[in-house]
């Protein structure tokens, strides 16, 4: 861990960049766009999916999976959803190699094995699962499906960044399906809580649960559900979406179904996901100029303990008094890391820790021993501390909630302090320009104003507040009247 | 549940396909030769990925995530890997669909977005992974590197069978890199142990170490050790797989490191795996004509419990004497399902049970209430037993080990039956083509002999059991010498 770490006032972008790469977390790929997820960037990936795995089982889903490939003519049947996504399709249209005759050892793609019809690479699963779920439902007791999948998916995106917006990326993607709106709507609104619970109390990273305006909508939907985080730049950042899909994709896949009277009517759809985008929003959330800062909910190693120490007998020593601790602080369900790695000297473990963002670093040397004590050095707050070897156990277990605790209450109050409401375009425009953040503002409810403004500002509305009080007030931009704010933003 | 299973006897492969059926597992998609694994049958699947996932942590590997694409450049570096995969490459050739002028409403692929180079969806990893350790690697202190990554991969079939055989599946793919080739083979030996060791314990089947032959080797590999089941047809299917890769990988990808004095030479490498396929040896190994048989240590359900009952005070009172012993069972790590659902009947309830495999069912009504007793099913025998309420928890806990050591100790018994040393080729003709199973032959070690013996019995040598002793004799096909016996069978 001898790289630098560019200062985020330097240049925010590439902090977090260097985060990443301090961190070992993930890096570029030799394929345009596509990211190589290092196992410590896997492993707090692992985590996120546990946690969000158990609390999809817990609101009654389960896990299925469907083809990665959706056929040209399945995946245009839903107009909107087709229009959003065509442009961004990787397809497969071949499904041979064969040698290359004009060079030796070399291949080309064989014309002979031309598929009939294109496959689309998924880049959302609504169409290959409707295209299913028409074969699994005839009658109301067929319903609810409350499915999930875990997968892959690429979107053909030009401008890249690791972790926030890949080629190829890894999420989750629920699809039910109802025999009523109002349960798909209730369902599309379970998720977005779920996912506000996931972020704000495993990430530590506050959310405003919002609805998409009509020009953000995911293709296809009749609702977008959002949740939106703030960056330590002061940008928004779409942490994940579930989609109130009213019976679009059944009408496309002609699904319906017999209600308890024999009649017949359209299934109504959601869908929702998040994706490997929110460890981009972990990152950016927490860490600082010295490296990442983890949330213990999420780090795959909670405790490192760096012995100090000068040949065999001063390490067994070390490690006599802390075995019983550390089997104490495992019972506990934390994970230590003793290193004892003697190619490494103390100081370049302690800036390796601090890098990875473990939440607690312990050390102990020969005099602490004698003593009694052991420095105990939090990630977040970077504070050291010598205290009592007997009080260890708790005092890093207590720890480990004040650290997950702090981090999300730091989150907080840097929001609130960058979140402002204007009232004049003038003034909109001028902090905008200056200081990225939340923006309360007055919005007419229309296209044109939407896009007008982010044209002149490049802020978008990042959504409408679900618990946005009523207020009467006039448009920032036309000056028509509006019922209550919107939050405006430059985004990630 | 009122469909029918074809018996074993009369249509083994219709049996098969009706078991996935009645169980629910998975079926085939709108996407040629790909499946959709529904949700009992993905249950399963998480058990397993659940299980080996573990099994590799402990033996100290770390998951991570690689590219879904290789650029055909990358693909075609090591040959023999390239030629044995590439009749079966999916390619991505276009980046972009757009409106086809000529028909409205429809998508066409946009010339204009064809890629300079084409990209292969991968049938494996090896040739991206590779590339990506070349940047890893510069000593050895940057070895061994133990990964496995959890994905899914495409290999064009034209031939498919659900679970064993399918154009896309999901898989794990283990590959490490080490310092010497000693090491190396160690690893590849280790995760052969680990598969063996898992597909005994867990899925309850037998299985037969070995290497395979020259041709019958993982294309890239020079050594490729496996783990060979008896199916209830006696085929064999090969269940897992693990490759010592030599140096063909860091020789084609020019991965060096420098040695402790500074020496450089060529990594030494591995991969290992297992896929879906191992669905499909599960449901054939233990199955029978009135469903899928699970063993216990991967049942979704552990034991499903059906109240019988008229009118919502009997049903209460039935609830209430099971709730401690409910709870109590879940205490021992047991998914209980009550299932109370009151649109079907009981004996619907006990046939859908039956045809999903779980391991115990229990029935009560009002009678068995007031006698303090109740009747527990077993699977796998098919055994049904009144016992007193009281002993439910111990017996049906004890029961869990029983079925799994009773389907384990049946398979080993049928494989014995059907495991057959010959030592004449007119015999070995006669028995194979009558009767499949695995027969312990002689053979001279040549390409030739083997492929002669294919072409005629369809019998292909399915591995030189690591375990089988010295033995001087004369190869079946040829009559030339041979120090020890392979096993031959048909085989999925």
């Amino acid at each position: 861990m001898a790289e630098k770490i560019t200062k985020r006032e330097d240049d925010y972008s590439q902090w977090y960049l260097d985060i990443i790469k301090v961190a070992d977390l993930a890096e570029h790929s030799d394929v345009r766009g596509c990211m190589v997820i290092k196992p410590y960037g896997y492993a707090i990936w692992e985590k996120m999916k546990d946690q969000l795995d158990k609390m999809f089982k817990e609101t009654g889903h389960q896990n299925a999976y469907f083809p990665l490939f959706v056929p040209k003519s399945l995946f245009e049947a839903e107009e909107k959803n087709a229009e959003g996504f065509a442009k961004e399709c990787a397809v497969v249209t071949h499904y041979r190699l064969k040698n290359n005759p004009d060079e030796a050892g070399k291949l080309m793609v064989d014309p002979e094995a031309k598929l009939e019809e294109e496959l689309v690479v998924r880049p959302t699963s609504e169409a290959i699962i409707w295209s299913t779920y028409k074969k699994w439902i005839q009658s109301y007791r067929d319903l609810p499906i409350l499915i999930n999948q875990w997968a892959n998916v690429v979107r053909w995106e030009m401008r890249t960044r690791l972790f926030l917006r890949t080629a190829e990326f890894l999420w989750q993607e629920g699809h039910t399906a109802h025999a009523s709106k109002q349960e798909a709507i209730e369902e599309t609104e379970q998720m977005i809580n779920v996912y506000a619970d996931f972020v704000e109390q495993f990430m530590a990273v506050p959310v405003v649960k919002g609805l998409k305006s009509e020009s953000e909508r995911f293709a296809g939907a009749e609702e977008t559900y959002c949740i939106e985080a703030m960056m330590q730049d002061g940008k928004a950042l779409q942490a994940g979406t579930s989609h109130f899909l009213g019976q679009n994709f059944a009408k496309a896949f002609d699904v319906k179904f017999a209600d308890s009277d024999g009649k017949q009517d359209f299934v109504w759809a959601t869908s929702w996901g998040v994706s490997t985008r929110l460890m981009g929003a972990l990152i950016m959330s927490h860490s600082d100029d010295f490296g990442l800062v983890l949330p213990p909910k999420l780090a795959p190693i909670h405790v490192a303990i760096v012995p100090i120490y000068k040949g065999e007998e001063q390490l067994k020593e070390i490690q006599d008094k802390l075995q019983p601790i550390m089997a104490e602080l495992r019972q506990k369900g934390l994970t230590v890391k003793f290193d004892d790695d003697d190619k490494r000297r103390p100081g370049w473990k302690f800036a390796e820790y601090e890098a990875k963002g473990v939440p607690v670093r312990l050390a102990i040397g020969p005099r602490d021993l004698e003593n009694g004590q052991i420095e105990v050095a939090r990630r977040d707050t970077r504070e050291k501390q010598t205290i009592d070897i007997d009080g260890v156990v708790d005092h890093v277990s207590k720890l480990m909630d004040e650290i997950q605790d702090n981090l999300f209450n730091s989150a907080i109050d840097f929001r609130s302090n960058n979140m402002t409401k204007v009232d004049s375009y003038e003034e909109f425009k001028e902090k905008v320009e200056k200081d990225s953040g939340f923006y309360l503002v007055h919005w007419d409810g229309t296209a044109e104003t939407e896009e007008a403004i982010k044209k002149e500002t490049k802020a978008t509305i990042r959504c409408i507040p679900l618990d946005a009080p009523a207020e009467e007030g006039k448009c920032i931009y036309s000056g028509k009247p509006s019922s209550r704010r919107v939050i405006m933003a430059k985004a990630y």
